[in-house]
């Protein structure tokens, strides 16, 4: 994939940075390319459900973001990026010490971008995919 | 909707209340009836987005939330509830001081229960629908 | 809701009856209000999956089509609507002889629309709600 | 992956071969394997939208039976398959003389399944990615 932004990291980074939920959960930027976004977040109480797993929506909330950065790399300078939906389907208990989400862009388009994200969860070095996010995002001019 | 539990309002807020999550973003429990859950949590720069709204995943954890403890409400007692799936859909930018859940069972199944979720967004004493949330949960017998 | 075409109903029917698909299925275009479509089929074997009920995926064709023309009512003149996603949640049997879809546009937009829709089943007179789905339509200026 | 049925590719054509609506929509069943199923269906005006693409709700009936039956090679003898929800985005215009569904199976449950479904069309020799599908079934005991 061709990026039409050529500081197209920087600008993954800057907004990141500026993402209050994100710091607050603790997540970090792990790997940008283009229509590619990496995210991760190692395990604390504070993102539990009532069984000590990491909460669905912390899942929701990597997996809308990677998914959300991945496009946001491939549009050109000056540009917004904002979910217009997403779905995701749990596939595995998500226990263990650290949880990762790899966005990919499927469609790159000029108004909207369809991405894919695989979340997965390690323990005890063995990582296992935990879910499946599918999701449509849209370009704003800034 | 005729519940199974008797106790099903305890059930809700005992399993609530382990949450980590639900806790670490303030979320409180609102309301809950046969069917029906209804969340509500402050704004804080800690749930923004890069622009100050509250950030996506927010409402989807509110949601997922919401429409899983409404589900939760209608299971036989010694029940866990477990996310199977859920796909949101952005309608309006979440941009005011409160933001609320509100929870509605579908259909109540023995094994899966598909729920409905409104999202709204409070600023300034105006309401605005801001996403809706469609979600299937499983029974699990603890 | 306000149609911003006079002749909202007139458009959404020529564009129905230039679906080849609907047509072989044998769909029925029952009402067209502003942001609200009707769609109806008969049950016939060629409608059907392996246990003679409605298939899955006619459920699915007439929910799009609901939800999108709903959509298209509340369009400018000279547009084209395109789905962009759906999602369905299959909530009951779909057994009986009639089968309804009953699409309403959650939120208009300029370029994007939300749609719900209502799928229901008829049986010796007895209406059950078998379906919901959820969609984003995209607006083309033609 | 390893099928719980040694004979689950008669099992998966016998299942199909009942489904009236595949029939009459032209659908062969093209490969089946363990976790995977394949389908393709020719163009024909029936199958058309307004603009003489393939109706999205064919793409849908295709992806929502391909990843059906990738579910259902993995079944244990004497199971039926039941698709609990699905959703389906659309990537590019469904033009040309051949679809192909390509349902693989993402996660294998005792109870539910999660599958992925690719959609390609193909024109003059040229095949194109259109939509993706993400999808729960649900096994039951005949």
């Amino acid at each position: 994939m061709q990026p039409r932004n050529p500081d197209y990291a920087q600008a993954v980074a800057a907004s990141f940075a500026r993402q209050g939920l994100m710091q607050s959960l603790g997540v970090r930027l792990e790997r940008v390319a283009p229509g590619l976004c990496v995210l991760a977040v190692d395990y604390a109480p504070a993102l539990g459900q009532q069984h000590g797993l990491f909460h669905g929506a912390v899942l929701g909330a990597l997996g809308d973001t990677a998914g959300g950065y991945a496009a946001y790399s491939m549009m050109p300078p000056g540009s917004e990026v904002l979910s217009v939906e997403y779905k995701i389907n749990f596939l595995a208990p998500a226990a263990g010490e650290l949880l990762t989400a790899t966005g990919r862009v499927l469609r790159p388009g000029r108004t909207l971008t369809v991405s894919a994200v695989e979340l997965a969860v390690t323990r005890g070095g063995e990582t296992t995919v935990c879910a499946a996010l599918q999701q449509t995002l849209m370009r704003l001019a800034q």
